[in-house]
């Protein structure tokens, strides 16, 4: 790989990280250490808005333990202020790969306000065969 | 409000505490003094499991700071647990509303692996008039 591009296949600085740069004008809803929050360019309803850590991350499994701990205090943050604004229903979500609907691979945790907009769900359980699954979990857990 | 119900209108005991209580059988994959996670018992794909504070909130906004951060850490912790199972993308989602989808009424974040089950997603983001919003926001987080 080389050029625009780094070794995951993904922009060398996200859009968040050029933001953090300089180069792209934010305005800040809030701001620490170690993430920062930004109404979404693209909203799906009024308030939503995104949750970010200044660490460039691709994937929430990436994320060390430190930043995932500030990332959700500041999503409980932000969303008790779209409360204090008004909003009552509201979905939290963070997409990981391109086949989960993930855009900008820096993570960015969206709080998406429902109410005649928002996020739309199709919630489709199915049934699949789980024996063995506990134990394989329980073991990657303990390497 | 008596009888089963809460103040705020939902069951006193939420079947994610009557599992802390050992009134429901359950198996935690993860726990610590703050969270647990278990398998969703109704996946939408292989490897759907849920990360629950213990502390029964409703909404992700009234979690304490604490709390709030113990989650994101462990989400962080169980979505690497399904990378390490061989999961590649994923969606992770909490919702707050029986409008936004929230059926059990104790803060609970869904990781949802996504292959050819998962999680759907409809993606409409709407012309909205926002101006004077981050004002609003920026008011409430001073209060």
């Amino acid at each position: 790989m080389c050029g625009l591009f780094g070794e995951k296949g993904y922009l060398m600085d996200s859009v968040f990280t050029m933001m953090l740069q300089g180069k792209i004008p934010y305005r800040p809803l809030y701001e620490d250490a170690d993430v920062f929050a930004i109404l979404d360019k693209y909203p799906l309803s009024y308030g939503h808005l995104l949750v970010i850590p200044k660490k460039q991350v691709a994937r929430f499994d990436e994320l060390d333990p430190h930043t995932a701990g500030a990332l959700g205090k500041a999503v409980a943050l932000m969303a008790g202020a779209l409360v204090q604004i008004g909003v009552k229903d509201y979905n939290v979500l963070q997409n990981n790969g391109a086949s989960a609907h993930q855009a900008i691979f820096h993570v960015h945790v969206h709080i998406i306000p429902k109410n005649e907009h928002g996020l739309e769900l199709v919630w489709r359980p199915v049934a699949i065969e789980t024996a063995g699954l506990e134990e394989k979990l329980l073991a990657s857990l303990r390497k």
